[in-house]
This record gives C-alpha cells, sequence and structure tokens, in this order.
C-alpha cells in the first residue's frame, strides 16, 4: 500500500517522545483516538504509522511518518492538510521534509519549463541568469514600463513585477501589463534581446485566470505567482492552464520557522510547477541561513525524475558587488535576482542593471573557460 | 487619506528599534530603499508610516505602522500580501493585530448568517451550541451517514466532516454528503430536530464550486472550509456563493505563531464572512493559552458593526466532562465542539451525545434561571 514519508523535528523529553511521536500519527491521519476507530481495516491501511525516531539534540527528535497515500490524494490542498494541517497549531513542530511515491510526480507534474526551458526562453547558456523587479509600489504604469525598458535594454533576463504591485487604483493589472510587455518587447526588438517580463497574479482562481489571459494577449512571457497567498490548489490550477509562459513562485506568507524552507519553497513549489523560486539569500533582509539557502536551491534543482528541475533565485536586499559570492554559493544554474539597490540609482539605472548584467556574464565565461581547461 | 493600521510584535535592541520600524515599513508597503522612490507623492501616499512604538518587555516592543489602503485594497489575497507577504519570512515577528477602515467592512461583508443566524437555524436559544465530527477516516458514506444518523438523533446542532475528509477514493465526495445529508434530514425528520450537516470542501476554487452544488443539491445546511489551505481569496468567493448555508471556518494550516490567532482566526476569518470559527481551545492537543483563545473568542463576536458576530467554536480533544469548564471560559454565545471523545463511545455514542446536549442544556437553563432572578 502507498504510503508518503514526512519528517518532523520537535522538541520533547525523551521519555515521552514514543507517546508524542503516536499521536502524531493520530493527528495527521485519523484524528481521534485508536479506540473511536470502528474497522480493524481502517488501523492497517489510514492510520499513519511511526516510522522512525532520530534523536537530534537533548530534548529535540527528528520523527518520521509514514502517511496512507490514500488519504492525501494528489490535490495540493488535501497534501499539505495531511502533512501539516493540524500539526502546524503546535508551536513547537516544524514539517522538514516529505517524500512522495512515484506516482505524485506525475499526477502533480512539475516544472513545465524548468531550468532548461528558461535557459532557452532567454538565450541564457553558460552562466546565471539576472532578474530585476519593477518598484516602488505606486508608479503608474507609464512609469513601470519606462523601468522596464531600461532595465531590458541593459540586458537583464527576467523582469518581474514587485509582488506587492497587483491590482491597484494608481496601476491597474491592464494597463500595466500591457505597457510594460509593449516596453520590454520595444527592448527587445531593438537589441535582439530575450528580457522575459513576469507580471504578478493575484486574487481568487478567478482574478488570476482573467490576468493570465491578460497577460498572455500582452505578450508576457512569465508570471509570478506567490502560492502561499493564492493557495496552493489554485497555484497549480494556474500552472496547468499557463502553458508557454513561465511561472515563478514567490515566498510572501510562505514563514519562516514551521515548514522547512528546503521542503516548502523548494520541493512543494517544484512538485507543483514552478520553473523558478524567489527565495531570501542569507545576508540580505531575511532570516534564512546560507545553509538553508543552500539546501533549498538543493531541493529545487537537484535531480528527481521525472520532474524538471526548478531554477532558485535568491533575492532579498542583495546587490551587484555580492555577484561573486552569491555564483561562488550556487553556481550557474542560478538567476540572481536584484531589484531596489539597483532601482536606487536612479536616473543611472541602465549603467546598473548594464553592470549587473556583465559581471553575470564574465563570471559565467570565467566558469566556462576553466571548465575547458 | 485611508490608511489600515497594523501591529506587529518583534524583538530587537531598543537602540535599533526605530530603525528596524522603520524597515517594516518599507518591507511592507514599497520594498525598496527611499532612495528608490522617484515621486514625492509615493513618499507621503504610498509608503507605510511608523504610527507608534511601544515596548512590551526588554529587547520586545509593539509596532504599529499605517499603510496605506490604496496599497491593499479589499481583496483577500493582497490584504494578508500587504499586512504580512515578505514579514513573514523574518523569524522574530508576528503579526498581531489589524484595523481597517470602515469601507473595508462593507467591502467584504462578514458573516451571512452569524450568530444570530446560527442559532435560528438551530432553534438553539439560551444555550450554547453543540457539535461533533464525522470520523475516523478511512470509514465509507454509509458508516459516516450511520454515525451522523446517531448524533443527530441525539440533538447535537451541527455534525462536520472531519477536516481530514476530502474527496478520497473509499469515501467520494458526492456519495458522502449524499449518504449523510440524508441520515440527518431522516432524523430531523423523526425527532422535530434541526441538526445542521456541514460537509468538509477542499481543493482548488473550481472544486470548491462543485462541492459546494453538490452539497447544496443534497441538502447540507452548512459548509466546513479551511481558508489558509484553500486560500483567503477562494474562502471570500466561496462565502459569496454560498448564500443561504452557514459557513464554518477550520484553522488547518492556521499555524500558531507568526500571526496572532484572535487576529487570524477571529477578526480575520469573521471579516471574509465565517460564521463559526473553529479553533483549539487551551488544554487540549494544541498550544494555545486560555488567554489566547478568550481574546480568539472576543475577536469573533465582540460588536464590529456593521459586521455581525462571528460563533466561536472551541475544540480540540475536549470531552463532556470539560463542559462546564468551556461554558465558564465563553458564555453562552458559543458552539462548543467534541468529536473523539464522544466517538471513542463507539456502540454507546447515541448516550454520550445525549449526555453532551443535555449538559449544555441544562448550563443553558441554569444560566437564564440565574438572570431572571
Amino acid at each position: 500500500m502507498s504510503r508518503l514519508y514526512a519528517t518532523y523535528h520537535l522538541s520533547c523529553d525523551a521519555a515521552a517522545i514514543a507517546a508524542r511521536a503516536q499521536a502524531l500519527a493520530l493527528e495527521q491521519s485519523i484524528e481521534c483516538p485508536l479506540e473511536a476507530v470502528p474497522e480493524p481495516a481502517i488501523l492497517d491501511e489510514i492510520v499513519a504509522r511511526v516510522d522512525d525516531i532520530t534523536k537530534l539534540a537533548p530534548g529535540r527528535f527528528a520523527v518520521r511518518l509514514a502517511l496512507a497515500a490514500v488519504t492525501a490524494p494528489p490535490e495540493p490542498g488535501q497534501l499539505i492538510n495531511m502533512l501539516f494541517g493540524n500539526s502546524s497549531l503546535q508551536d513547537d513542530i516544524a514539517l522538514v521534509d516529505v517524500e512522495w511515491p512515484q506516482d505524485y510526480l506525475a499526477a502533480f507534474g512539475g516544472p513545465r519549463l524548468g531550468i532548461a526551458g528558461l535557459r532557452q526562453r532567454c538565450g541564457a547558456h553558460g552562466r546565471a541568469l539576472t532578474a530585476s523587479a519593477l518598484k516602488p509600489q505606486g508608479l503608474a504604469p507609464a512609469a513601470l514600463a519606462d523601468l522596464a525598458g531600461t532595465l531590458a535594454r541593459s540586458g537583464i533576463d527576467l523582469i518581474k513585477d514587485d509582488h506587492g504591485i497587483a491590482d491597484q487604483a494608481y496601476s491597474p493589472f491592464a494597463a500595466r501589463v500591457s505597457a510594460v510587455s509593449r516596453a520590454v518587447a520595444e527592448a527587445n526588438a531593438a537589441r535582439g534581446g530575450h528580457t522575459l517580463y513576469a507580471p504578478n497574479l493575484s486574487g481568487s482562481l478567478d482574478d488570476l485566470r482573467r490576468q493570465l489571459d491578460l497577460a498572455r494577449a500582452a505578450g508576457a512571457a512569465a508570471v509570478l505567482v506567490a502560492p502561499m497567498i493564492v493557495g496552493l490548489a489554485s497555484f497549480h490550477a494556474l500552472v496547468r492552464e499557463a502553458e508557454g509562459l513561465a511561472v515563478i513562485a514567490h515566498p510572501a506568507l510562505a514563514g519562516a520557522a514551521r515548514i522547512a524552507p528546503p521542503l516548502l519553497l523548494g520541493k512543494l513549489f517544484r512538485l507543483l510547477g514552478a520553473d523558478a523560486t524567489v527565495f531570501p539569500h542569507s545576508g540580505g533582509r531575511f532570516g534564512y541561513s546560507a545553509a538553508t539557502c543552500r539546501q533549498l536551491a538543493d531541493a529545487a534543482r537537484a535531480p528527481w525524475p521525472p520532474l524538471q528541475p526548478c531554477l532558485p533565485v535568491p533575492a532579498g536586499g542583495m546587490s551587484v558587488d555580492r555577484v561573486p559570492e552569491l555564483l561562488a554559493c550556487y553556481g550557474e544554474d542560478v538567476m540572481l535576482l536584484i531589484g531596489g539597490s539597483l532601482l536606487s540609482a536612479r536616473d543611472r539605472l541602465g549603467a546598473a542593471a548594464a553592470q549587473f548584467v556583465a559581471a553575470v556574464a564574465e563570471h559565467g565565461a570565467a566558469h566556462q573557460a576553466h571548465n575547458e581547461d
């Protein structure tokens, strides 16, 4: 019988860990005492089993559960519900890893373009990819389009909306996406470039669909979505309908402490179809450690057949002077996202963006030369 | 200009709190340095302002931000994005309270039935309401319908699916909802009762709509939805389409530590239209303190014109012997939810449920007599 394996880290006295692990198994499967189970088959086939308990440190344990796949069929909401629905309400536990049966991979499908598809769309080979963001919130479509044109002429591979830009009165979605797409297309035509624009989609699935149609009609080649804000099920539904467009996942509302970032932003967003996943690199404005960031990148792009790899996009307060450090950390299969620090150059934005593009290209060339030696 | 007021608790050195609060204001509005802002109007009208900083304890502060309403129009996803999207990625900060401008209340709408409507539907006046859950996961529709019939004949006001019961092979949604609804209707007809059945809806908005149609066709009088799993925008879209049905919010995936439970499960779910909100009572299987539970109940049902009050539903490992304590804590405007401990009675389920119903009725009668003295 098919099982999912979920690993949790939790705090507990050593004397109580066996009972706590068993309680966790009940919470994440039948959510009631064993004596309330009227049918023996449910004990065998439905109740989660404690597969392993490993001591991590005094009072800290890893518990691995075998969850019955039949309780969590491949629907994204029900999957996360059975993995962490109720246990998320306990404040000393984190969900840190999941292993899925092979048939889930086919059922969810993973990235459509993946790293290879993104590279091909951007014409970016043998080097890391570059990205920037349209900010600040509050600019009108024409001003955002000006910024996008400047960034595209500098050769940035991907330009995304700031994730706070939605469908506000000062920058309505349709007008913004149309103006920005046109500016990027003109820049691409002028220099023979391949810059992609990813408008930020938000709202209910109805809203997401309307916005996807508008983005496609405007010629946008990608979309940005925050799966934890729109809901995992809506995210996956959108991925299925976004054929031909690159889907970039944003980490908003993904929290820091309760679902391990490598699992949530790496594995799970990849499983559901993100072609690229944005996350805060260590040493910026957020709290992820360097080790967490590397694990996240590994989860996003390590071999996981038949799923395509998902491109890691470290971000969150990066600047051009950190490019060598970032590439030393992640290698070339990465997209570097620098937003605010480029935009702070104001009138010199084009030069600053070109410097960013050149730094990444040079590192890639040096890397290739080194490999050919 | 209209502003939302959001209060965060965070850890910070006293010497650095002013700068940290200002960084938080930028993170939750323009998400870039002030020097990247090209238009003075954005500084006045878009950038969040630090409205207040209060020391809570050494190294612990409350920061109140005034966020520009125009950045977060009344769309549930964008609202939570601007309140806590990026800051959720910092692990020392929690969102603890929000004050909305009056026009948001009308735009979101709040509960349709509210406490008065639920009481009227259940014919429950002058006492607390009772609820139980259909478990365990793994039972077929006929077995779940048997349980529901027994609970309804005992006079339980609301019977809900276990939140882990979705659309699994062993209990497909359509077959289950049809069988359970019929059993509840027969019990209601036999005893002149008014028990409501709330099937659990899950999946994408498409799935939710299909399930809502099936629930309505089967005669179900309520629905159970986990807003943090389906996404706040899908939850609100569903509320708008569920006219005539009571909407019960489930806390799955709502976490414990990063958005204060009284804000998320009390205020926000109420604002978006939950008629009742389920949450773990202290002393059960989860970590909420008694004070948190009381604040949550207050947030759900305190006067907040023009919004109707939302019925608090403490749950999570309760038993009949705790009824007096629960009612002493919450008063009569509450629905007590006891699931697993009733179901553990197995063949004596009907008697155990009747004892639960009687305990709540007696407390209500004593309360009324006391008030009439």
